[in-house]
């Protein structure tokens, strides 16, 4: 883990690392200490839940999820944190509906379990937003 | 557990158990046997990976799992096992599209962990989907 | 104002009262303080500029808008404050798309200036949001 | 301010100016004066708010106003003047459905305060609508 | 025809005329004269033809056409005259995607010939809107 | 007009020639005679009017209208003649939902006035319902 | 089958029978026989086939099909026969979209074998249709 | 027909075939014998009725079909067997909403008739479906 984060960044696959890039821009160019991981609530999900569960002890204050598709990442990991998670929908070759299949999956969360939803593929409103968060 | 269940049912809230109900009718009326279980991937994940991690061991042959909204239960489920998950899009009041929004989180599952969706509040057609697997 | 109100939630019109009264509900039992006004950024735009203007300086710390339609509420408000915003979709009887159009007006802010977006008509969601906020 | 310009032009990023260009050749071509700025509800409200408070006493006569995704500047512009705002939904390269985030996001306008809505990415539309309107 | 009218209001069908009602009672609020009546582009399209035909010489200076469905009223009305044509979406029990069906017909038009679209059964703002043209 | 043309296609502009050209060739292929003209339900709805009008006593048994966006010159025509009209919607650079708006446009007539729809783009599958509406 | 029927009318299920009966009644009142079966393309595929290649022999002239969901009647239908084939979208309990998933099932058929696609639930266009088509 | 095949592959038409192909390499990487063959639900349905018919006997434990548009062939092939049937909406150039319609003409059957969807030109996914299905 980076030293010093207080944003944790984690996405789906290894191919949205690329979409998530002005996240990580936006935080250094406000001098945030954020870290970037690939971690999968299909693929890996013990790993998301460890993620999840370890976060705010590690120093964690934020957390930003970015997936497409069926985009069970923010919404699993706000399932194992009680840390404000902001979900990024994220389009790929596969999406429908130029990834308003991935914002419903984020933003339609059952009440009691929240993730706060940026725009489709807008990685850098998600940065700004925890840096709202962060100075609140 | 109950004895000698095949299919394994879960949902996601106990407001969905009577949408689930006509999946549970038809298994029993083909004398297939199965158990229904409150289990959210949102609010109880841990409790749904254990259900996936141990389904097999315990005799289940297929999952079926029904969900509304940002419906991340039937894929989340599918993570934790390799028996064929059956998701179905439950509407709830909160749903847009007529419960577009759960179908879209079931189905656009990524490479590599599919769940077999059938339609919307379509949960008996889950169950003779079960049957078919079962007699394949 | 509210005496230590820490989460300030506007709405744009009478009839979206009810609608956002479960994220008071919410806050209530939580023991958080807020407050409740009606400013419409359509109706009332200087009203809303000079709450999001002033909105830091009275002690609050997180602001819930809620709004249909068009629903330009959250996102005006977001433009006239740096504290962080969750927007709240809300139906009405002209909403198309079960309120999807008051979801798409809210989310899909430009690069920038975000609103922290979650379900339609789940006031309860901003309310936790808010109090993971507070508690980051 | 250009000197008896009848039509007022907002768009509300520099990367807008080009689809609102055919807005002001239409024009051009029926010889109606028009000005094109740049403002944003979203970066500079009350850039936007002085613009639509001080349009008629700078004798123009109709507002245009293009904008994409969550579409404010139509509304809010409409918000602080009585003059008719024509909006144009704009494409960007984050929008969902074509456009009809931003289609929705001005067309959905609240009872009281209307936005005459044209097609997406229909400039040429507005300024023909703009020079009927001059000529009622 | 109503003596004195400025604004001329077409509505496709004898259903219509309670979803419009709203728009005379806000013209009439206003003191602005206007006449409703029933012509419909495709079942008496020689007489919407005439309408606009002779509209600006019956003293009329704004026209509102409502129409559901495929909504073709505003766009053939808009094509017989030079009159600015508001239209809009009216709901009805054959409408899909909450009467989207109507707005698309309306708001889509080809560039030269523009429709002035408001919101779906928002009447009213279809007489603010004519109210504030004639005001220009 | 074509000799011994028994169909008849009209499209609204020049640009939707190209696309409608597969209708052509289909029913070149099958030696049923046609004839391809330019006119708009927007631009220049008396020439629709007339064609409609004189279609049948012209010799024609089967009318193909191709149009995109707020595409109405397939209902506008099917309300000047009594021959069945087969409609092709047609995407255009300014379609939204990839042209769903003009079928919607185009299928949900009012009753009493139908049109025949087919699927968006499908100019082929016009020809092959006219060859089969001919042969009935 | 009936006597002297050129109108052959097929819907999927018995609770279709009450949403085409707008049809029945249209021909009856145009004086134009028809029959009414129930044959649905998933349930009893067979009966569809069939019926499809003995339409003509029997003396029917055109062929309406009403389904809902994922409506493939019309389609299977139009596979077996050379009449043309209207089909009528119908809503159910069970539809999304008011009905969409049944019209884009219906109209976008594969080039080479058309549906004549009306409006969702307007079965009552599918008659005028036919009547046209008789008439042409 | 191939030797031990376990898994029957069909589409419905020959451009089909290249986006099925990773079904197909899929099943080839875990040793799971497969045929793939080209039969279409419109185009040639006494084929596809004649595929579903002999499947089990022919040694076939579970069938996947990928088509594209009104998708019918997966559910048509449903109608003809009782093995378990996995659609693959498909995308092509004449699809509307990135495949959408294809999805929705999978997904949406009618109860009694179930057909496993995945995700939007997912072949991958049906494949390790199939897997998951044999190994149960």
């Amino acid at each position: 883990m980076a030293e010093g984060a207080l944003v944790g960044i984690l996405v789906g696959s290894e191919s949205d690392r690329e979409r998530i890039q002005p996240a990580v821009d936006e935080l250094a160019g406000r001098g945030i200490g954020c870290e970037l991981e690939v971690r999968s609530a299909h693929r890996t999900p013990d790993a998301v839940a460890e993620y999840g569960r370890t976060a705010r002890e590690r120093g964690l204050r934020v957390l930003i999820a970015g997936a497409g598709l069926a985009a069970a990442l923010p919404g699993v990991l706000a399932a194992h944190t009680d840390l404000p998670v902001i979900g990024v929908p994220l389009r790929s070759s596969l999406s429908v509906l130029d990834g308003l299949d991935a914002l419903l999956s984020i933003v339609q969360m059952p009440p009691g379990v929240p993730v706060a939803c940026v725009g489709v593929d807008n990685a850098r409103n998600a940065a700004v937003l925890a840096a709202r968060i962060l100075a609140a």
